[in-house]
């Protein structure tokens, strides 16, 4: 069969490393174009050693010719690049899919508001999908521009949609005390992401206010079809990959089967499994694989629901829901190349 | 001045061992007497090599007529053992801090209820001292047997005595969302606690209910004056030592200075440090020291107060605090042999 | 095609979830026995939730005859069960791979030695072929049993073949200091594998002597044609997984073309990958892997040869060279289900 | 008793941080000056919270006027700094202790080739005493400036002096296998020392040549009275402090007992502590405590000397030797402010 051709704008941050390492297993997905202005002319394999023998890619700078030749290109880039650049490509009948924040706020304001940067593809943002398969299958299929969500998103949408979606919990005064390791702060030479700074240590950060929480609330509030009202904490744990999100809701009535309610809603969802009751889901469970894994709990008042969702922020949370999106928008099965098991211990 | 005979029961766990460092380099305790039935015959720094050249204590089968000539002793046991032998030492006059949880609950039958086991001593129960000092100051000095505080509910109490205290949250509805170092789960050998099940992964555990939340809702009904309603979920973190606790809390009326009511509360002490504001305390600046460190914020809905409370599970959450109770029930300055700065990195 | 039926003889420890996941992806392989005394009756997904949706299997009592319906069975088990075992499956016409020690040292008495137990299967010990791919390939096609190596011999051995086969080294006087990730030590609750006993340390042990010793002279002498003299040191890093071996030898004379021996060694060799020149490999760029990197260096003093040689403990140390071997034993490609890269960071 | 006055230059790495710590429990220091051209205006506890309640100096701008008012200046600077500026501190009366590289090599031209930099200051050079007091302890006493080891030399040297002192060992092909924490590395914000490219990895690196190289055999040498010949690999391991040498030497002749001779050999020095026969020291078993825990073994092949020596990197590696020398230096009992255990776990 056809090789589909695939171009990666920004491949020396941790998505972009994971991306090739996913596409290198990807048995439709050929990389044609890996771009770095910083790292061109080198081999990706001499900077992630990893994927030595998996992939022979070279970084080069991005040439709009070479880009607009791919079937696809997905933006592993800080937020601002994409876009500028995707707009163009789109034009020119590449698909794209954009794992930085470009296009995950719908209103061009709200981005402004929290990434000090004014929105210069309006029209782009417009057309969009959110790329959350479990909640927007169909759109993604059609897409031409796919904005990946942000890791914390994802683990708090998946967590709380089946409540929200029924209407069972209060729209407001929910809390989502997210943990996520520390590959979630990329790879980028900084004094707070050094070992000897995150080892054994444990803090909350952002709590005056993080740029996922407007995301979370435009998702949610999706969900719920009206505006939600949610505390987000997210906090440093010291390990490489893994999301954690301890989230809280308030029934408004009794609710005879939460976990039914979760194995219902999920059901036929290859990338989302709900845990057995009273289980405690560990985010090595979901290391390096493409999943969520979901226990949702009644607390011990009878009245508050307590939902534990984990995923690797690199994968479900990055780079591995990409590649899910990839695949419906190509018309390929879901879980092409995102088959494999997490690697625990 | 003369020395303080010091008499340890249980010294081979991770409290126990704290204690050892802790009492070793306290100006006017002596220690004298360190049991473990397993351990007897072998020297302490054997067990614990960190602590050569400075205790040159052996284990030892545990002797009454040895116990009793000490003027303190602290019981390092799991629960059970100290309700057996606690109410004979006081008798003699023996000054007891315990470590484990058997005073710590005032309702016997609630103790029955979390821990399976009957009470075998009401009225050294009715008569114990719960040690927090930051609370119950004056009652510790005239105690002749303290309960020292788990460590979940140290970081919990310390967090939101000053807004429970002062009337100016909810009482239902609170949310203490808290992460432990794994020295937490004790000094056994299980599964769940090795190093390869704990490394780069983080869970919750023990949703349905955990023990110590009955100690947190005595705690801070004490101190709101009515009973409180919290959802109390622990999880585990891939360190050693640190608990950090996220709390929530609805404000009843707006409130003009977070920072200053905390600030006020915990003018004087010793071993209470109220962050400047905005900032986000970690655990490794607590490791090693008997100290918590708070951060009270206002979340972004302007009604959700979110406090971070951080402490040493071993130290300022177990055994640091058990010296402190010790000093007072002495007569001691209340930070003898407690000065030492947290060790980070 | 027609799939191949295996059995697992004691998969509840790290080697054995590592053939469940390295055979959950193997394309002709069909697990169709999985025992444990212990967990009988238990999903195997219970107990290893990283499996969840990759493996149905439930743990039973050995069942001879299930067992020798079988057409490969492999031995996940500490030593002393194979050599019980073994034979009567080989009898039945199973071939058999052996993960524990029973059936690695050709000589019985240094068995006897090293393990505290005498051999009960010496015919079977006769015929048992070493399963180092790279070292014995031929013999591990034709065998009916199969030794795997240990996790250091792997390392060692692979690092220091293409010296002693080329007769370029003093074969007195060979160092190999090795360090190993907690994983290697199994699952078992004990101590000194707790998270708080090994994290944040590193350590030397078994210096007086350990079991690898017996096993790497033995590999080493085979290549070098005569009895190899050397110094072994295993350390225990406070990591899950990889195994670091640093190896000392001092050429006999000068030698042009280090990398080029060991390039030309290891040509054609799907699971060693020699480093580029000046390179040091990192034990992460093999988790997960089935290959050995590895890199050779002149010391400063240019008589000394520093091999730099980096396996998983858990995948080319054990699980994944067995399934090396398996795909060797049932004339299938020798990458079959071993193609995935390393996941990392 | 009147305190002495301090200052350091450049207090925004790990080993300022850890001079800090440690001076602000040493009872006659008394730190007058910190400076930090970078961090200039902030107090030192809001870079390192660890110190909250400890140290209340503010970093400045270098001021020769007020440093040249200080009793001793101690240098935590890159190398390069010191080397200019200590001459004229010396000169005015001021003790210098330097923890940089400027003063430890005593041939300008080898300090040139390692370091890529002309010395400026060779009548310094020449003045200045190598601070290890196990080897050097009267001159320091002495000395106007010391140039405090290296982390590694430091667990070298004190590792293998007895036997070359004693002339027991070959000084050729001697061999150093080191593996250090991540803090050695410095508070850098590199890629290299990122959380995620540390942390469940272990790797060599600097084969072909590292810094402590000349350093080491320098002293060596000192120690055997003749140059010696050693090859140094030097590892990282994922873990913030710790030094473990690994020394491998070969009998001239068969020796009684070896641990005899490291006991009589560190007869009476309160920071090195000769292990029993047979124990492997940990790192951590001296985290945080200014020691070097040694144990020297007979390699099975009754020939090698296998020497196990830690030490904490920054405390006996850097600072607190640092102030070992300046308890010397200014004739205070060696052990001021260096008693405390070590932190385990």
């Amino acid at each position: 069969m056809e090789s589909i051709k695939i171009g990666i704008i920004g491949g020396t941050g941790y998505t972009g490393a994971e991306l090739l390492r996913l596409l290198a297993r990807h048995p439709r997905a050929e990389l044609r174009v890996l771009t770095s202005r910083q790292e061109a002319g080198k081999r990706a394999d001499a900077l992630f050693p990893a994927l030595r023998g998996h992939c022979d890619a070279v970084f080069e700078v991005p040439d709009p010719e070479r880009l607009a030749a791919c079937d696809a290109v997905f933006f592993a880039t800080p937020h601002g690049t994409a876009m500028q650049m995707a707009p163009a490509l789109i034009e020119r009948g590449v698909k794209v899919l954009d794992l930085s924040a470009d296009f995950r706020l719908k209103d061009a304001a709200e981005f402004q508001r929290w990434y000090k940067l004014e929105h210069s593809a309006p029209a782009a943002l417009a057309e969009a999908v959110y790329g959350l398969p479990e909640l927007h299958r169909e759109a993604i299929r059609r897409a031409r521009l796919v904005a990946c969500p942000g890791c914390y998103p994802t683990a708090v949408q998946l967590g709380l949609a089946p409540l929200l979606e029924a209407g069972l919990v209060d729209t407001r005064g929910l809390v989502a005390d997210c943990k996520s390791g520390t590959s979630g702060g990329g790879r980028e030479a900084k004094i707070g992401s050094l070992y000897c700074e995150v080892t054994e240590s444990f803090k909350a950060y952002g709590v005056p206010g993080h740029r996922h929480l407007p995301e979370i609330t435009q998702g949610l509030s999706g969900c719920a079809g009206e505006t939600v009202g949610i505390t987000f904490v997210p906090h440093l744990v010291p390990m490489s990959r893994g999301i954690h999100a301890t989230l809280y809701a308030r029934l408004r009535k009794p609710l005879a089967d939460l976990r039914g309610l979760y194995a219902q809603r999920y059901a036929g969802e290859a990338f989302v499994d709900v845990l057995p009751v009273g289980d405690h889901p560990e985010t090595r469970s979901v290391r390096g694989a493409n999943v969520c894994r979901i226990s949702p709990h009644l607390g011990p008042d009878g009245e508050t629901v307590v939902v534990l969702s984990v995923i690797d922020n690199l994968v479900k949370g990055a780079s591995g829901q990409a590649v899910q999106c990839f695949n419906l928008m190509f018309g390929l099965p879901e879980t092409l190349g995102l088959d494999a098991p997490a690697l625990a211990p």
